[in-house]
Parts: structure tokens; C-alpha cells; sequence
């Protein structure tokens, strides 16, 4: 039974054993399915918020034609066996103008950081927000966006929230397009443009678990093979504070940004080092079209 | 039974029903008493916080001399039946440089924020941080810092911690002077200055009381009666956004800060409306000296 709650009271009531929160700005797609499963392993109560938070969003047309479909979540929030959602109203969430900014240093100088002026700051504020008012145990984000990622934790640990941070592989099409909600506005021509973005990370993946290290060379590559859209960086950066490297000597993530038609696309592959070794997280395929296309 | 915890793990467990939290910087005076009896009457589970905050301290001197005693202050919160004394290393509060700051715009433009750059952002990031890890389900603040007061209710509210905030009244010494740990560092004739601030406070809200709502004119008594020291302002503010007011129509405080000897002190009289009438909060006077001076 998947109950709907509007204010953050509500939603901290009827709890069992631990909680884990999937914050979320509507629209599903497999991505969030793939975190309310893991959600749902690992507490006895999944809470998923939906909401397009304005403070994030540093193009007012990206946010007037953001897709939202409530109805269509909600069912398949049911489908996910997800016991609360939690879709606040706008006056819940920011009922006067909020004053408060919660502000996470370095880790939003690089890479979307100046090229979206204000988005982090919106976005760790917003999920301060979720963490104070609903108080979760867990919170499950995808590593789609590595940065955010990055922040979420850095954010969580100085601020002493006791939540325990998951970040989930990439959910991608079956031909390796990582799923956006954002998507589903690339025409025929832009979709088969945008898979060069993952090919282009693929092959540094593969050339990364061959051995090379130097940062210059992945990113040729990467660059190389997506040479065909409007490319705005290709970066190795660290997970922890997302800086960007020089040498792939620690975890760290491959990512790309990019136009493509009227979209703006961003993808990685992250590179972890385990017993010394560098593993590549690709992310996982689909084995047929996801819900945004039916 | 008093128990000391060093970290915010620790200092979650074993609760009982409602938690009320006393952040301190510790060196108790009976301004934190008051405080800590506030909050055994209303929760179940007394925490007192005790940490000196390096990130709200604009003058490294200042957070240098400030006077500490952690045995004493044990002592003094055991006598208030004070369940937990949360006294965290300074690994345990910002391990690695922290990169997160809360900030509430608005609330620090006058009075104290321009004067102690950095300060209010210092407190916000603090509390936030208490508020998070601790978890309380209420909090006392001192109405002397009337503008902390606001700020810290205005993240509590922006953030959506849910955290009922208390502001208590001013402890004053038998001649009105109100408390404060940097008091000990008054010599006997700054002390005797000292007393013309609360004076010109008291001066003031008598007009107030007696029908006065310029706010101009309330200024100018509270001035004239501390002119013999090193005014820094004077200001009628809001109490909800401690912005100035020209006149006393809403809920308020007239806030003093001056230079007394090498002590910088601040001092307030709240003006509250009921029912469409004024009320003075002149704070509360001890019948003898304060623990302070012994």
C-alpha cells in the first residue's frame, strides 16, 4: 500500500525499522525504479520524494518544460511496492522565499558546478531539507550524476546528518544512452547523435582497465569517438570533491557534457580501485526500450 | 546520571520521549541554567552541547581567551539533572576541513552580522549541524542573542528541521547587567560602565510601555543614558528577520552592542505584542551575584 503524504509531519509518521529515502523529481524512468529496488532491499520503509525543485534549476525553460506526469509515478511508484510518497506542495517546501542556502565549496568549481550557476547550491539545499524533515536512515542516488553524488556525501558527512549515502550504477538504454528524463525531447537524429557520449566513455573504460593511467589519454579518447556533438568537457575527475586529475590514481569519474539538438546531455563511467586495481562501473543496459519511450 | 558523549552517534542512543537540546559554548553562568531548566521541564532527555565553535569566531583572539572549564561545567549541568553532555573533539565535529556552510540571508544584513563577518554563517553551519546529528525535538536559545534567535529559527523553519525552538529570557545580575561569559574579563570599572547599557534599555522600554512607538525616540534614550560608553549601535529591529524598524509595530528588540574595556558586549530588551498591547522582556534578574564572580 503506497500512501501519498504533502507535508514532511506526515511523512515522518508509521515508520518500521529503518527508513531509506529516494529523492527524486518525477518523471520515472528505470533509474529510479533501480533505486526504489535497491531502496526496498535494504530498509523496511521506502520513502520517495517527487519534486522539481526551482532553487536547482538555472534555466527557467528547462524548468517550464521539465516533464511531470503524477498519476503515471504514482502507479509505478506502487509497482516499486514504495510505502510513501512524498509529494510536497510548493508552499510545504519553500512556504515564504527560504532565505536559508546550504553551500558545499570545491566540489561545485568544476564541471557542471560554472556551467549551471546555482544548481548545487539549490540542490544541496534541497536535500538538506529532505534529510532534516524526513529523517532518513538511507538515501539512495544514482551515480549518473557523479557530481551531485559528490556533494550529497560531502554535504551529509559536514553536516553531520546520520544518513548513509548509496550511490547506484547508471541505468542506459540497450544501446548504452544513460536514461534522463530529459530524453525523451531528443528528436530521431539526436538520439543516435547522443550515443557516441557513452561510446566515447566505453572505449576510455576499456582502455582504462588495459592499464593506462594518464588522464590526457582517456579523455582523447573519449572525446575522439563522440567527436560528432557539440561537446562542452570531457573530464577525469575525483569522486570524493570532483576535481579534476591529471592521472587516474584514485576513484574517480570520466564525464562528459554535451548539446545535443535542444538537450543537454551529461554521462560518465566511474573508475573505483579495488585491492589496487582500477574497475570501470559502466552502468547497466536495459534489454529492451525503457518506459520512456512507450 | 549525567553522561558525557564525544560523538553524535553515541549521543542518540538511549533516549526517552521528547529530546531537548541546549547548544552551548560552555563556561555556564545562569543564563545556560535557566536554559537547561527550561528543558528538563518540557523533554524527557536533556542534552547540553558544549563546543567552542572556531567557525563563528571572527577574531581569533577573542576564540583564544574565551574562558573554558569542562570539569566545572560538568558539575553545573549534573546540579541541573542534565541526561547528556555532548562535548565533541574537534575531529569529531569538522574532521577534515568542512566544505558545507548554512547561510540565511537577510536575517545577518544588520546589527551583529556586518560587524563579525563570518559569525552568523558560523552559527547557521553549527546548529544546522547539532540539529542533524543530534535530532532534538526542541532547542533553547537565549533571547540575549535576539538576531542568533531569528537566524536559528529561520534555518530551523527553511531547512524543515523539525525542531520546536525556544527562546528564553536575558539573566541579568541583581543590578542588571546581562550574563555573559565574556563578563569575567571586565574590570571593576568597566563593570560599573557596563551597567548604563542595560540602563538605557530599561529607560527605553519604560516609554515603550508607556505608549511610545518611535522607534527614533526609543534610540534616543537608550543612547543617552550609555553615552559614557563605546556605543556601536543602537537599533529597534524585527524579531523575526532582525531588520531595523522605524517604528515599534510588530514584535521587536532594541539591541545594544558597545565597547566596554577590552570586552565587546551586547545587550536587548524584546518588545513582544499581545493582543495589540507592548510587552517588555527585560529579562530576569538574579538576586545575587551570578556564578560568575565566584
Amino acid at each position: 500500500m503506497t500512501e501519498v503524504t504533502r507535508t514532511f509531519f506526515e511523512s515522518r509518521l508509521q515508520r518500521r525499522g529503518l527508513t531509506a529515502l529516494v529523492p527524486t523529481m518525477g518523471f520515472f524512468h528505470e533509474g529510479h525504479l533501480a533505486l526504489m529496488t535497491a531502496a526496498r532491499q535494504a530498509a523496511e520503509t521506502v520513502i520517495v520524494s517527487l519534486f522539481v525543485n526551482p532553487l536547482q534549476f538555472n534555466d527557467p525553460a528547462d524548468l517550464e518544460r521539465y516533464p511531470r506526469d503524477f498519476e503515471r509515478d504514482l502507479e509505478m511508484a506502487r509497482a516499486e511496492k514504495v510505502d510513501v510518497v512524498f509529494a510536497p506542495s510548493s508552499e510545504e517546501m519553500y512556504s515564504e522565499p527560504p532565505l536559508t542556502r546550504v553551500r558545499v565549496a570545491q566540489v561545485e568549481d568544476y564541471l557542471e558546478g560554472p556551467r549551471r550557476p546555482g544548481h548545487f547550491a539549490g540542490v544541496a539545499t534541497a536535500v538538506a531539507k529532505l534529510f532534516a524533515g524526513l529523517q532518513p536512515d538511507l538515501a539512495f542516488f544514482g551515480r549518473k550524476d557523479a557530481q551531485q553524488l559528490a556533494l550529497v556525501r560531502q554535504m551529509t558527512k559536514d553536516l553531520s546528518f546520520p544518513v548513509t549515502i548509496s550511490g547506484q550504477p547508471t541505468i542506459r538504454e540497450h544501446d548504452g544512452l544513460a536514461l534522463s528524463s530529459r530524453n525523451v525531447f531528443l528528436g530521431p537524429e539526436d538520439r543516435t547523435a547522443a550515443l557516441t557520449l557513452s561510446a566515447g566513455l566505453f572505449a576510455a573504460a576499456d582502455l582504462a582497465e588495459a592499464g593506462e593511467r594518464e588522464g590526457g589519454r582517456l579523455l582523447e579518447v573519449a572525446s575522439k569517438v563522440a567527436e560528432g556533438v557539440d561537446i562542452e568537457y570531457v573530464t577525469l575527475a575525483s569522486q570524493n570533491h570532483a576535481q579534476p586529475l591529471a592521472e587516474l590514481d584514485r576513484p574517480s569519474f570520466l564525464a562528459v557534457a554535451a548539446r545535443v539538438g535542444k538537450v543537454r546531455l551529461i554521462d560518465n563511467v566511474a573508475f573505483d580501485l579495488v585491492a589496487g586495481q582500477v574497475m570501470a562501473d559502466r552502468g547497466r543496459r536495459l534489454e529492451r526500450e525503457s518506459v520512456l519511450y512507450r
